[in-house]
């Protein structure tokens, strides 16, 4: 496989002269690529019972006699302002009870049946019209599930739904009563439709109840995406795909997966280091023209399981971006590095977003590879260039990992619901053992809760998993590789209790966590019964128990000492590895291993020499 | 007075088969009492008009003969979910005007006049069926009154009821617009029931108007306690209590107490500490698997006064906690400790919460003295230390405090209306005297606003006082020890004007405060026309007026001058003093005086040597 | 002109039968004006029907026979409760759809219909009674306007007039969506009843949607105000005054400022610097006795501008207020150093807030000249010395700036709308400028972005102008003088969108930003095809472009660069400047040159010898 480039088109935005005219540039450019119609619903149907299609038909016709491949999108996460008319209760519902109201995006809620409908409607349309145009070569549905915190909405049609879905799981209010432990502060419902969602609370809900309530939530988005996939099945053999956003974990996102061909995701590593990591200001000062060096990688090792190895950058960013709270400029050749770095994790695509800077609306400040007045950004010099170094490369083939980490949704929201001590985040938790690793050179899988093969590897990390499945616990004992679980794992039965027999639950671990304690910037769990330590804390208290193959961390360390865990693991395991600076990062493919240098310095690593904001690959 | 020991037991939490080995072991364990049923609500009566006994009569008898006594509670801080059914709004309302939902606890609202019927209804049926049951040796009534900030309710039933109360208090709207001063931006009221709650305003509501709405509301909690009071005593003679929780100032805590035969509180020293102090980070570092040295002590002092001698530790916290931002284990020995301190300040029980860690729900992070699976925690070998350590004892006598310091509810609320300086803490600059105090080794009384009688004392102080009572003035003026006094104290009229003596207005004290100012953690008065200047500024304002006897502070001194003023005083008084390190304290009984030891280091203090958590007594 | 000193009365607080005696204190202090009436209505009109005149009657009587020149009020800042009744849909609503509770003041909706017919009714009322009146020699209008943010509503009110005013503006909806670019997310709208208010968003509504509702609001300001201005002229010839409160810019104070005669502002130093400045803690700390050396004068030379020459400090602060988060007491002489700089700048009252603190209220911890109980604050000997000290004077006349500084509102929430990062403010910004003249001993004319006339000026300063307006673009092209401009100058169309021929667009300037970095506390533009580059950063980028007399700032320098360029602009303008330290400040008349030190220090400057808190003035 060749990865390709592409980018994100507004045709919409531009006068219609402008359109062949970009299209060749694009392909000049050395782009293959072109998502067009995610936030064009108002342009194809202007109003209820009238459509546009002709610029549309033409666009299209454009851009692929240009030689340029389509991914049309279905434009649901932009619904116009005429469809409220009609439904005026389809807005999500914030958790103070207030509407989202109309003038942005995402205003939709995913309980809302009528709108379901409506999106339905407007993707048959678009598929009777555009399935068998041989210039699409995929289909996007909606865009960015879940950004601006719309996977959960307490409107009345949520709170509708939820009841339902709730009747649905329990069939009988007295095992949900029971599977909660509504007794508690005498919580007891006597029949479904008594059940509210858990917003506005005196204090904090039951966690069972706000566990499912995130629950249902995440498959209120499964079922909006399958509704929109089954009807393009019956349409169109070209892959379905979404963009997932970065550092979202309202849904379950392997779930929606299963129901497209390819997994895409929207990659902004200087925003996202601004808005959204909780690494400490010194870092965020280090890199912020260049991104968190793990951040991005971490996503492409998720997206790439999530599309069951099928995966893109749908929306790279190309210059400084407007959302984060400051928005800095990528250091020079930072384009270039993100892009061979999501090729070098495998990517069949990155996309760039977004062709042309909007001189309008609300990103009106977002770079593009062209500024509005059409002249060339930095980045697009640097898209053109990794066009031309892939001429060099005939495919750029996966390896199997030999380390792997278990993330899971789930767990996200259970530790959310109850972090016992304020700053407990699970995906920082996941996301520190993925960057330890990488600071071992490791090239590593990410792996779904229900991963029912875990042969091809030597470590499996398991930390924070609120509750191991069926499946994994099957795979975890037929695995002759070595498993670091904890804290947390294991630590709750699926109804978020804490086990009869306690935690943690892991099959070849013994021992039990009598309590625990949070501190800050610190969890430990006070481990009694354990049959093996392995590793005591200076206060004697048992930090690592089981034996060689099978250890539970009892708290969460800092990186210094989870580095030194993992890498004596690693040489346990014969896992070779590279002690690396916080700003080199490396890759392995079939083929090659790629260096990449987040920092301004030239930097040596044996026979490697990195440029400031360098890419090396030499071959394996 | 022998103290004893107990635990909070939920028994509708477990299987029955499991009721008579949970009670042999607590008995085993050097327990004597057991407080049940205040969250059973939806299992006495599951749904409306059906009641279930049966497993109630039966744990009651189990518990009762296996020899513990059993504290019955009314179960009214946690309506069932049918009750919404039938009034939809008896739910509390924020001050955003958001209905309080359903689904954790104390979610009614106490204007409600409906659920105030209920909640006797349901108080008459338990006590028709147990009052005369001899196992029951004290009821309490409802739970944490005002926890979560459940005092203040914006409903439409508080706006109701508040007009009442307004009507019923000035009889004339001329009245009350004159005791507000509504003229001031045109505030004016033509009649009572054009008067709202002073929530969302524009800007700040009249400071009148607040208070008023204040004391409104702690009359609700206090009528709402007292209905109960009353039932209960047509059906039974055993002793009436209510567990109030600490650091919770919206009611007044005193009248509350005048209708209850004891007064008991929830002492959870490291949750405290981590969520509701204001002492800074490096103090909560150094005490947090301690707990704050005075705080526990204030709380034992106070409520001794709200019991009018007889007061409990109703629960106490055996292990982590679940509710602090972060949740830190005791050190060992902190569970004996504290049980010993609040023994030396007269508890008749100390009773722990919980028995057992329960498995599910909100709680299920907070340690009981077992964990869920009836492994017995650290905190149970503590508390059966203490126990046996008991029997030495034949009393434990409480003695006349030499130093009384005056704390008023009403206080609290005027400054949080109107602080000045936005740091300014009623609770806090009291509790600045109180640790001065305990710094010096002295055993404290707290006394209310409206004490008769001084005569027993040596030193009274009242800081921060807003408007001396009729009763404590008279007090004052036959007082024959010292007086210390201010800042504020005295300083507006009942409807909190600005006195037209200007302030302050105190017995003895000659002085005014021409101006007030307010810097970051500073506060100072300008006095002018002051008879006598005991001591003055660096800039030569006055500091303390009045005379040997009566004096005025006209600033908020930092700790150490606080020591050397209030040990200044002691010196006059021949009070004898000790100067404590920050972690050691003292308290002393009609026979013993008790070291505690805040501390995981040896200390040695004259004779008295102390073990890390250590306590110890010596005879008097 | 000779200035003259008054205060703030309210003779509703007080008894009738101390009003002759205040008036006489007035006059024996030096006072010569006195403000009244701006929050009586309720004892106007106690109730609807009934009016009340008597004591309004007595009291212009017995302050205008005293000698008193009286500025009589629109009483509509503070309605009373019973005209609720009459509009209960009249209150303004917050940005979370709550509103505005009656309780306090300013509660009124700019958008109610019915509420401007009843603010003209009263208006008409007391114009009939009083505008004949000889003691009354000025009318104020309502009372600082957008206070406690109440410019902007979004009630059902502001939402049908914002759709009327949308309407007016663009006649056609396809203009309007394509003034607002609304295609981006397809927000198109297909009639004007379809746009709502731009608030409970799920993102960010468009800018041009905001920046609309932002504009529309003031417009809202500005006709509220112009109904009663229009309705007085029919009645009276003296001057009607508006008094503005300070930093506060969410409507456009020149617009409102030309239906007017005179323009006030209320200066409250200390209040300011503590509540409203974004300086450092360092250098809060190191005046919160004295106030920003700048602040004041800030609003001194802007109001000098809004009220075209003539301008009063309508409240000036007398000693501590209640207001701000601490509030210290101003350094002694500082009362009377605010006077005489209000005075340097062309006051020609200096009123002060107010003759005597009330002892009820949300106002009751707010010094006045006097205390509640009528002995003197320090303030009031300092007034009297100012009374005393402008005997010697016979006029203080004006003087043509040199340097002048264009201030926009529209600019202001433009760049709130979209900061891009997110602690830029267009007020620190220009106030950044104003600072660094001033500490350069220049004396500043703040101008409008509608100036037609630079012609007096040597140099003109344009910093963050989002959009040149026609007049001064025609200005500047035949302006001599030097012009800085930028950053952000000239970059977005009266659209809010991003100039098809890029930014900046200035007269003379030859430069395009192609792209726009922010970064914690800077922001920086990159310039591309500049004809010349005056000076670059260190790292290359042209941070000056331009020539000698039109410049371009690319970015925000430090203070320290900012004072070199500017000090650079005046040496090469031949205009003299004096390096002043951060707390001395000097203003020049046509007669005098005043030197103001804002410290407790002795400081000599040349022969020039400064007390602490001195003012010092010298012929020029």
């Amino acid at each position: 496989m060749i990865p390709k480039l592409g980018s994100c088109y507004y045709p919409e935005h531009w006068p219609e002269g402008q359109w062949k005219k970009d299209a060749n540039e694009m392909i000049a450019s050395g782009l293959t690529w072109v998502r067009i119609g995610e936030f064009a619903w108002s342009r194809i149907e202007p109003e209820e019972g009238r459509q546009n299609f002709q610029w549309l038909d033409s666009v299209i016709s454009i851009l692929g006699e240009a030689g340029l491949k389509v991914v049309m999108s279905t434009p649901t996460a932009a619904p116009p302002r005429w469809l409220l008319d009609k439904w005026p209760d389809m807005l999500a519902v914030d958790a103070l009870g207030q509407a989202r109201k109309f003038g942005s995006r995402r205003h939709y809620c995913f309980s809302h049946e009528g709108y379901l409908q409506e999106s339905l409607r407007i993707a048959r349309i678009l598929a009777e019209r555009y399935a068998r145009n041989h210039y699409i070569k995929a289909w996007q549905l909606d865009n960015e599930y879940g950004c601006h915190s719309t996977t959960l909405s307490y409107s009345a049609s949520a709170a509708e739904a939820f009841i339902a879905w709730l009747s649905d799981k329990y069939k009988s209010i007295d095992i949900l009563n029971e599977a909660w432990g509504n007794v508690f502060w005498s919580m007891e419902y006597n029949s479904f439709d008594q059940i509210g969602l858990p917003n506005l609370m005196v204090t904090e809900a039951n966690p069972s109840h706000e566990l499912d309530f995130r629950r249902f939530s995440s498959d209120q988005v499964i079922k909006f995406n399958r509704s929109q996939a089954v009807l393009m099945r019956e349409y169109t053999e070209t892959p379905l795909i979404h963009n997932y956003m970065g550092r979202i974990t309202d849904f379950d996102h392997y779930a929606v997966g299963q129901d497209l061909d390819i997994a895409s995701w929207d990659s902004y590593p200087l925003g996202f280091l601004e808005d959204r990591s909780t690494q400490d200001e010194d870092f965020k000062l280090q890199f912020m023209r260049y991104g968190d060096p793990d951040f991005q990688a971490f996503h492409h090792d998720l997206y790439r399981t999530v599309g069951k190895g099928r995966w893109w950058v749908m929306e790279q960013q190309p210059g400084p971006v407007n959302w984060a709270p400051y928005n800095p400029e990528p250091a020079p050749g930072m384009v270039r590095l993100w892009s061979w770095e999501a090729i070098a994790h495998g990517a069949e695509v990155v996309s760039y977003f977004r062709w042309r800077q909007a001189p309008f609306a609300q990103e009106q400040m977002h770079a593009g590879l062209q500024r509005p007045n059409g002249a060339a950004e930095p980045g697009l010099a640097q898209a053109s260039q990794v066009a031309k170094e892939l001429i060099e490369f005939t495919d750029i083939g996966q390896i199997q990992s030999k380390v792997a980490l278990v993330f899971d949704y789930e767990s996200c929201w259970a530790w959310e619901i109850q972090p016992q001590g304020k700053n407990f985040s699970y995906f920082e938790l996941v996301y520190d053992y993925y960057k330890a690793l990488r600071s071992l050179g490791l090239s590593i899988d990410i792996l779904p809760p229900n991963q029912k093969d875990l042969s091809g590897y030597k470590i499996v990390l398991v930390p924070g998993l609120m509750c191991l499945t069926k499946v994994l616990e099957l795979a975890i004992q037929s695995f002759k590789g070595a498993l670091i679980a904890g804290p947390r794992t294991g630590s709750k039965t699926p109804n978020m209790h804490i086990p009869k027999q306690l935690p943690p639950i892991i099959p070849g671990i013994k021992g039990t966590v009598s309590s625990v304690e949070s501190l800050f910037k610190c969890w430990m769990e006070n481990l009694v019964e354990c049959s093996h330590v392995i590793e005591r804390c200076d206060d004697d208290r048992p930090a690592i128990i089981g034996q060689a193959n099978r250890q539970y961390l009892a708290g969460w360390p800092d990186q210094e000492a989870l580095i030194r865990i993992l890498s004596d693991a690693c040489i346990a395991q014969n896992i070779s590895i590279i002690n690396l600076p916080n700003n080199v990062r490396v890759r392995d493919t079939e083929s090659h291993r790629f260096w990449f240098n987040y920092s301004e310095a030239e930097i040596e690593i044996g026979k490697v020499k990195l440029a400031p904001s360098g890419v090396v690959w030499e071959s394996l």
